[in-house]
């Protein structure tokens, strides 16, 4: 079973998860990546090959259009309950409760978001909605990411295009520390800081990609990685699960033209994808949601992965960004998005 | 010239350094790393390669043993003044003052510090030290992190061995957290919350890799990466700069063996090794002072680059590690060290 595990700085949790074992000879040789449609646990006709369905999808000829399965090597899984406990004072270990969900894109085997038609990409988002709704009922999932890994080099292990949802039991290092940050804006200047970023960004028009749909396109100002971008719903609104399905159409159209863009800008490069959305929040008090829903702002962040990580940027977490983003946000917004 | 950014989050620092210059066909085929002798810039003869030399240690026979030169595409290098600026009242930018040095680890192409005599490792620790003090004497050099990349993939872009030193002009963000988190420990209890690591992962002993020489090399309670491990002084030190001759030839046989260790165990992977230690406290107050020094506890973090970050540990900061740390030491305590 996998642990999350602090030491006496609150500031770092890990996820210790023996089960998906690796002992030293297995990282000397780098997996491959299954790519072959026949092998393909997420294909039309392996559905036996993964843990059991979810939900579904189907479409008028009964087959169906989305799937969502168990992650086979969980990060983290349900449990009875909750055990947090101090280890000699100094440690912390938290029982690995939550749960680890794979969405499978499309029965296409090679057909990744910028190839899907726009029908598809909506029922996507539908997914999406639901399921992170369905995690956030449990008072123990404090967090649900929904993330996307594209390419070997993006961590992804299947070819298969697909994405992930691992809910857990403490509001993550990073997430946490974003939270505080935009609180402590929000209470001194009662507005929220990610919608007075989209009000500069707007004026100054420089890192823009695009505007249309409801959504702001852009390549941040403190992007940590080369042709970073995120996407943001241009009104106010914290919560991802609450959109319209106008909302979700809008979304739709600027998904596929965001990474139309990366791909055809970058040549396909491997990518995360990232969203960022409201935690639960139903322990707080109501005072304290209505802090957390006007200071929050839900976002889609995209890293193409084209550099690499090193003692630099681990030992600081300051990260060297080669390509300012205004140069970024250039080339994005005039590339020719082609089929 | 580069510059340091911040959006409204005190948090999340970038350095926005173009003269490392991408444009997007930069990045589709990956640089190959230089390994041939007669093109390496760090090879004896090819001297005139490097920007002008800062630094030397010579030997008995007038040629040198360790060389240190500024790094060609610096991220931070020296200007005559800090400038900090506020960008619309939502961002922050600061001119990328600070420096950007590399050490050469010793005239041989191919040894690494596992293959390198005592002597030639000691003369590199001495190296690190002069420069980390001489770096610290600028006022404007907040922090001074020193690092080695091992690998392509752990970010190593030429194969002589070398390692780098970075002076910043603020906190890095990583370094900061730490800092703030240690703060609180030992306000609250009087004590370095590292020391009590040391002393609990004594009694305990599980992940303990060795104790010798006046320093004790572990496998983190909280490793976010598989055969993660730390160096760390026995008895509170919390600067590293302060070592004594003898410490630093217990250091030189400690690094020796360690990293002989991952060698030896792992095939030579790829690796990231920091050295965590004081920060330039001139500025602060002696009672300031006074708790910094009390706790912090200098470090050197050793990051074999194993597994791949992906979405998950973007979005959140959670890291998922495979090998329970306690295995990782096992491994690492056991294996025979050759050559």
């Amino acid at each position: 079973m996998s642990e999350l595990r602090c030491g006496p700085f609150a500031d770092q949790w890990v996820i210790s998860a023996p089960e998906r074992g690796r002992r030293p000879s297995d990282y000397r040789r780098e997996e491959e990546e299954r790519s072959k449609e026949e092998d393909c646990p997420f294909c039309p006709g392996n559905e036996q090959m993964t843990p059991p369905e979810i939900y579904r999808v189907t479409g008028e000829d009964r087959r169906w259009r989305v799937r969502v399965v168990p992650n086979k090597f969980p990060a983290l899984q349900d449990q009875p309950r909750l055990d947090r406990e101090a280890v000699a004072d100094v440690f912390v270990r938290v029982n690995g409760v939550g749960s680890h969900e794979v969405v499978i894109d499309s029965p296409e085997h090679r057909k990744e978001i910028p190839d899907l038609p726009l029908e598809q990409i909506e029922l996507i988002i539908d997914t999406y909605v639901l399921r992170l709704r369905a995690l956030m009922e449990k008072s123990a999932h404090r967090y649900v990411l929904l993330f996307k890994n594209h390419g070997k080099e993006a961590g992804a292990s299947l070819a298969h295009p697909h994405s992930q949802i691992i809910a857990a039991p403490i509001v993550p290092p990073a997430v946490e520390a974003r939270l505080q940050a935009a609180k402590a804006y929000y209470k001194k200047k009662r507005r929220c800081p990610f919608c007075d970023i989209l009000v500069e960004e707007i004026r100054c028009g420089e890192r823009i990609i695009e505007e249309a749909d409801g959504y702001v396109l852009l390549a941040p100002y403190d992007s940590r990685f080369p042709f970073e971008m995120a996407i943001y719903p241009r009104d106010h609104a914290h919560d991802f699960t609450a959109i319209t399905a106008e909302q979700r159409r809008g979304l739709a159209r600027v998904l596929k033209r965001t990474l139309s863009r990366l791909k055809c800008l970058l040549e396909d490069p491997p990518y995360n994808l990232i969203l960022q959305t409201a935690l639960n929040s139903r322990e707080e008090t109501t005072a304290g949601q209505k802090v957390l829903s006007s200071s929050s702002h839900w976002r889609i962040e995209i890293i193409p992965r084209l550099t690499r990580m090193a003692g630099f940027e681990w030992g600081s977490g300051l990260h060297i960004n080669p390509t300012p983003p205004e140069e970024a946000a250039r080339y994005l917004r005039e590339v020719a998005i082609t089929g």
